[in-house]
């Protein structure tokens, strides 16, 4: 049999057959009650006692001393990288693989994605590389890392935590410390994962969630801005209700805001996924056990697991595919898709997307490679919660 | 009795003992239902049924061609202008009495909002002056206008329906045709309001709707862009969505996109909303009528009604004071509020705002006076429902 019917055959004996999709959420808490109580209070927007409760126990969840709720993890992006003081005409460090809205954000700011490469181990930032990077083409003036082709300001740097794995964290915080990069961690994708059980996102000035309706924990639409500063956080809270002055009844505004603050509708819906989130992360976690189980024996293939000292969400398994087998990749795909499987490849590279063709970019050669290599399966964690259900 | 103890008592006598709010929702329909399909479908992010159904029901109540519904009226407004090639560096006429996000949207684009003045008869944008005014102070140049003093093209302008009230929008689209504007209709506060019977939104290039927890209907919080234009529908439809390339399993994405797309949460709570409608816009008219006879006696006063040929939706009942009562209106407002009425001053004009405060303005003399004498009134559709519910 050939690889990409292994795959199939693999997949199979751990989710059943399809049709089976990518990611879906799992609505068996509170979820109606919580939404029950929106409606008879009448508060389904902005303000509302679920938005303060979800931001309290997000900050809860994760460490955060603060926690700022929002519409989504690319709004949250956005404030995140403006509060971190991103100017128009900067630039700032992101991975080249990553989902589109970390790229997006920058370029909301009015500043400029800086692409950099990736390594195998955490499939995020590779602080090593970038440092000799930043060493070869930067130059420090007056506390400031200044790109020496480009003339411009390279102000912060954005980690992602890929399909929830950690980045190697603390040699990221040790970058931004020497090159006076204000560090934002894109943790969209890694609620529940932690480095030295510390939460993702709470390393950087200012770290990002995602509620998004494929993410571990849904909102429908949902995001949020994480930082242990309470000035920033009270400034996010400000930026995000369109900057207006509080009053009784006045309606000023003091700077340019943002209607980014997540209706209390929504809110609801994380509140009661926030109670179920422990009872996921072990699903998923269970999940990766057995995808590694029954990837054992296909040759040339492995299932991405957490990095040293790190527990991982688990959010996206991943199958890593060795270089051999890259060309196999698109018939990989057609034929678990065709088998009713929601698989899909890495995201296209940022550098190759017809916005950011002209961005600035270290040499990428190990994102490239992972792109070619990578394809996440299903990895709902319901898939792996029928037992307990 | 003073002017402020006049005002408690009309109010009373119209909507019966407080503690009542300046706008409240009512979820008197199937919202309950639609929410539970959403749960039980497991859909409840930017792709879903209701999502769909949203669209072609508000597309057929206004007689828009197309619908496409975004996180709320900001991003809806952001959108519709970069649609209209609003570039930055642009200017774009919005007039001054108006809530922040029209000239925010102008902002995020890059753009420099350009302030105009009002007319009492509709609050809105006076076309008549704002034609003697750019008669003056711009030069048609190869089709532009062009700001004589700033010599920066004005792109666009963005009349606003204020509190439900249709602006003058023949003469506006006049406007529009004579100096080589885009006409984006801001029509955020006016759903159910038509102009000789055609629905606010639809007579500029593109329109946009809001459904805050305020609105006349609410998704928690929602918006939507109307145009009968197939190609801009389309654009619109990809650019709130992150501008991916559609694809079903690969993720690559086109031009610089947003994550504004509504949830299908939310867009369920909005058909269930819009079924209820029209008699919401009843009730409001009905409250109006109440309203109207309680303040006839009062001396100095009047309540706005809807301007000649027009039907308002009646979404803020105000109250408009002679110049001579003016100096009463803010303690009028405590009074009101004191007494447990949600009543509130139309918001600081834009430039007074301190992100504004620099940008090109024509003489305001009729927003200054309209916002010296507006106070809105509690104006929830459920006041004058309890009969029929």
């Amino acid at each position: 049999m050939g690889i990409a019917g292994q795959v199939v055959e693999a997949v199979w004996s751990v989710v059943g057959p399809g049709p089976v999709a990518l990611h879906e959420p799992r609505f068996a808490g509170r979820e109606w009650d919580y939404l029950r109580e929106c409606l008879d209070s009448t508060y389904v927007s902005s303000v509302g006692p679920f938005v303060e409760r979800f931001e309290r126990e997000l900050a809860a969840f994760t460490g955060s001393r603060y926690a700022v709720v929002v519409v989504n993890g690319t709004a949250a992006l956005h404030v995140a990288l403006r509060l971190a003081g991103v100017q128009p005409g900067d630039e700032v460090l992101v991975p080249a693989l990553t989902f589109v809205a970390t790229a997006a954000a920058v370029t909301y700011c009015g500043a400029v994605p800086h692409f950099v490469d990736c390594e195998e181990r955490t499939l995020g930032l590779d602080p090593v590389a970038v440092r000799e990077y930043l060493r070869n083409t930067t130059d420090m003036r007056e506390g400031r890392c200044v790109n020496r082709r480009t003339g411009r300001v390279i102000r912060a740097i954005v980690p992602m935590h890929t399909f929830g794995h950690p980045v190697d964290i603390d040699r990221v915080m040790a970058l931004g410390e020497d090159f006076g990069l204000v560090v934002v961690e894109d943790a969209a994708e890694s609620l529940g994962s932690t480095v030295g059980g510390r939460h993702t996102g709470t390393f950087g000035a200012l770290g990002t969630l995602s509620f998004n309706g494929n993410k571990t924990l849904t909102t429908g639409g949902g995001g949020a801005i994480l930082t242990d500063d309470e000035a920033l956080a009270r400034h996010a809270r400000h930026l995000v209700t369109t900057a207006k002055v509080p009053h009784g009844w006045a309606y000023s505004h003091d700077e340019i805001g943002y209607n980014y603050r997540l209706p209390n509708l929504n809110a609801a819906l994380g509140c009661a996924q926030l109670e179920q989130l422990p009872a996921f992360l072990d699903a998923k976690r269970l999940l990766f056990e057995r995808y590694r189980r029954a990837f054992a024996a296909v040759p040339g293939v492995q299932i991405v697991a957490e990095p040293a000292g790190c527990r991982s969400n688990y959010w996206l398994q991943t199958l890593l595919l060795d270089e051999s087998l890259a060309a196999e990749r698109d018939a990989i795909l057609t034929r678990t898709n065709e088998a009713g499987f929601g698989t899909r490849p890495a995201w296209e590279l940022m550098h190759r997307l017809t916005p950011y063709a002209s961005s600035p970019k270290m040499p990428l050669p190990v994102a490239e490679a992972l792109a070619r290599r990578v394809i996440n399966l299903p990895s709902s964690a319901w898939l792996a919660m029928d037992e307990a259900s």
